[in-house]
């Protein structure tokens, strides 16, 4: 057996999320599906992150044992011939060895939250951003956001449906900067909770248009409750941009 | 009667073009019923480029009159409200006098074209872009571009449908710039010839997988005869980025 890790890009909006689910497509079982269509091997990819239905990657990773051994090029090309309108695209494919997992050897894992930020709704960048009409200070955001680096108990900004053992993470980066009429945040850590960094836009938010200040963000991350903090913001503002391996 | 002046933004790949016409949805009937709808009078918006099926814009420029008499805010947010989910946004609006005109008044317009140059094909930008797999060299394409520099008889890069009286205009910028994975073509003229862009961006694209050079270039310019140059690259990768008034 040969163990292929695949980077991959993909538009999450018509799918029910990375995961297989009964509930509708997943990017995980079209994966699935484009491998046995070239080797004739039932697998199951395994992703380093499981996104939710309306997140998009352009860095996101997996990987998949076949006994079909041949050239990375070929499998690139075949899996995206086979992937045919499915909008997932095999960017690389890399042959790693058996104790390479693309969820548990991940040392870090890098997301980016778009927000547009005028009055008029999205139009290119539709399903892609959320749309925040009222102007964002993008500044006091950075500086709130900086509350929430390092090691903390998130369970303030952890889904209900969250399955981690451990509300504590160590959030390495949260960056926010503006591009014109864009605001992004830029957020890194060796793993994320469900919903964290949707739940960490969604507070930021509040900071942006003057509601909250950093206080805020201090008092709500120490309550540990999620009821403290802003609502989950849009799926269809995040992207999986990399994950990275020691 | 007011004269409105519209800053607008469109994804082209629903739309049978900018111009109304009977097969199919049009970007001017869709901003022309928004403002039926906004203030029960029916008038003509008169837009900068007539940018065909498939083409974007983020900044395309139209004008229209109407009595009712309002601040420009207040018919930005109708007409985005009115317009609703049809992908069109209007970003600006300002008061204009009569003599303004949108097409005839317009100094300058800035187009993008942008090639996706990797072998994987596009995912998240989909229908903006032309993919082409095979390695381009986007220095050469500059340095071919810069022939097309100038006042020339563009019979050579004019589509057969063209209606404008001379096939003579002067193109004051064609650079050609790779983002990472992207190729970007910027052309700079007060106007254009029908598919003028998308046929030099079909050319430029000999040039930049190494069957052309900008000798080649230079001869299929003087052959003043579209069957010399290469093919008139998709419509998708085209956005109307900006119309410039003195």
């Amino acid at each position: 057996m040969t163990r292929y890790k695949l980077t991959l890009e993909y538009d999450g909006t018509p799918f029910a999320g990375w995961q297989r689910q009964a509930s509708g497509p997943s990017v995980q079982a079209a994966l699935e599906d484009a491998v046995f269509a070239f080797c004739a091997e039932r697998v199951t990819v395994f992703g380093a992150g499981r996104t939710d239905s309306g997140v998009h990657a352009l860095g996101q990773v997996a990987h998949f044992d076949i006994s079909k051994d041949t050239d990375t090029g070929t499998v690139r090309d075949a899996l995206n011939y086979y992937l045919g309108d499915v909008p997932v695209a095999v960017l690389v494919v890399e042959v790693v060895g058996g104790d390479f997992d693309a969820r548990r050897s991940a040392s870090a894992r890098a997301y980016r939250y778009r927000i547009l930020n005028r009055r008029p709704p999205p139009v290119l960048e539709k399903s892609r951003v959320w749309w925040v009409p009222g102007h964002l200070d993008a500044a006091a955001m950075h500086v709130a956001a900086q509350v929430l680096v390092g090691h903390h108990d998130f369970t303030t900004f952890r889904a209900a449906l969250c399955q981690a053992k451990s509300p504590c993470r160590t959030l390495d980066r949260l960056d926010v900067v503006r591009h014109g009429a864009e605001v992004h945040i830029h957020a890194e850590a060796r793993s994320f909770l469900h919903h964290q960094v949707r739940n960490m836009a969604g507070t930021l938010r509040l900071v942006g248009n003057g509601k909250w200040t950093a206080d805020n963000v201090r008092r709500v991350l120490r309550a540990r409750d999620r009821s403290a903090a802003g609502a989950t913001a849009p799926a269809a503002g995040l992207t999986l941009m990399e994950v990275r391996y020691d």
